[in-house]
């Protein structure tokens, strides 16, 4: 159960028609934080067992969303709506990406509006006295050769750019426990190993081009950010590659060496 | 009919279970410009009937998806690609929101790389094994308390993004001289041989651990971005030092035989 975000956008649905794509829509408002669902004359009434059925578990916002008779009755409380469609009328009303929306929305929440984001049925959209309650339309940037959008994936986008500028990095719980970049001279010691026995092996040839090797070499680790616990695997891996093939050998040469007469 | 914009990321599903979310990762990808679409082990085989049903008309991603048994054949041929989990592990691989995702994806295109967006299973998401064969991690940042994101609207998300840079994408001027990352099947290679000369070593123990020694190892290598002439150095390091070395022993230990009396 999420505690619920006053300041977050009122989620408005004019005339859904499949309750599956409430379901949907409600999924995706608690992916992204938003709780509060409006619908307005909903096709097949409300409440509907199959939106449930859709929302995996995101129950919260069908819980609580409360039905109008009329979309005016669903922004009536409300001070910034933006609508989104893929056809904006010739309503003279801002036309927003998804991203410049959230700008707005959050503008407007953080200086104490009540914001909301209206979107229409699947089959019918909005209609332009519906725009006109609204003071900006939002056109989510799909390619012209198909533009059909479903709802809940509008909602997706939309949702998702608020919840951008909420915050403009995910929750880190991982970052926590990740290593930080080893200190140079932990990397000069793994250079220091590799090299000497890359000189051992004979592999710097020719001579000359010795030092652009080693930079190379050097450049693929180095931009690698290694860890000291990767330069401990990597110190690791040089020894087992130099030394246990060599042992292997070592025996064979040892037993062969037994075998002489 | 989409004309294919070849610099697009292409979308690869490992192991998709069903068939509706196959056909709605399709219309999300048609809404915002992708194309080419590869499936890895579909649980239901393919094709399916519902896929196109669910797909709402955007038939061309699934007319010419391709399937492959193995996640790293469906890599092989890319350079650059991202898998997108809620969960990334304990990889040292770069974290990025989708946003930050869809900038570096640009960047490579731009410099003529090929790349792929990788998004695992409904239930199972990706395993570390899978999310070691790419370049970095996208991170959704939904909210804490209700993270199940579906398979279609992750792909949404990140696609979206990509579309959004497509529309403020800057004049590619960079990167002419510099070398591409190597394709993965070269990266592969390397892999291979250095992993069977780690085994011949010894180098894995405790067994138990040799999957994720293996994953993190991998996981160096993949973020460095090699080039083919680095992973040609590098399979060079690899012989010398497992190769070399034993060349000298042996010298010696043919030297020592030759001493015995």
């Amino acid at each position: 159960m999420s505690k619920p975000d006053f300041t977050a956008p009122v989620v408005i649905l004019n005339e859904p028609q499949l309750a599956e794509n409430i379901g949907s829509v409600a999924r995706a408002m608690a992916n992204f934080g938003l709780s509060e669902l409006r619908l307005v004359r909903p096709r097949d009434g409300w409440p509907q067992e199959r939106a449930w059925a859709s929302a995996s578990g995101a129950d919260w916002p069908l819980d609580r969303a409360t039905v109008f008779a009329r979309l005016e009755g669903a922004v009536a409380d409300l001070q910034y709506v933006l609508a989104t469609t893929a056809r904006p009328r010739e309503l003279r009303l801002p036309i927003l990406t998804p991203r410049e929306a959230a700008a707005e929305l959050h503008a407007a929440a953080a200086a104490g509006q009540r914001v909301g984001l209206l979107f229409g049925g699947e089959r019918a959209g909005l209609e332009t006295r519906d725009i006109a309650l609204c003071q900006g339309v939002i056109t989510i940037p799909v390619d012209e050769k198909f533009r059909s959008l479903n709802l809940a994936q509008a909602v997706i986008v939309a949702a998702y750019e608020w919840r951008m500028g909420v915050q403009d990095r995910p929750p880190v719980t991982f970052g926590k426990n990740e290593a930080p970049p080893a200190e140079q001279w932990v990397l000069e010691g793994l250079y220091g190993q590799l090299e000497g026995e890359l000189h051992a092996a004979g592999f710097f040839h020719p001579p000359e081009k010795t030092p652009s090797m080693i930079n190379n070499l050097r450049a693929i680790f180095t931009r690698s950010g290694l860890s000291e616990q990767e330069v401990r695997t990597l110190r690791g891996v040089v020894t087992a590659l130099s030394k246990g093939r060599g042992k292997v050998l070592e025996k064979l040469a040892a037993k062969r060496a037994g075998e002489q007469p």
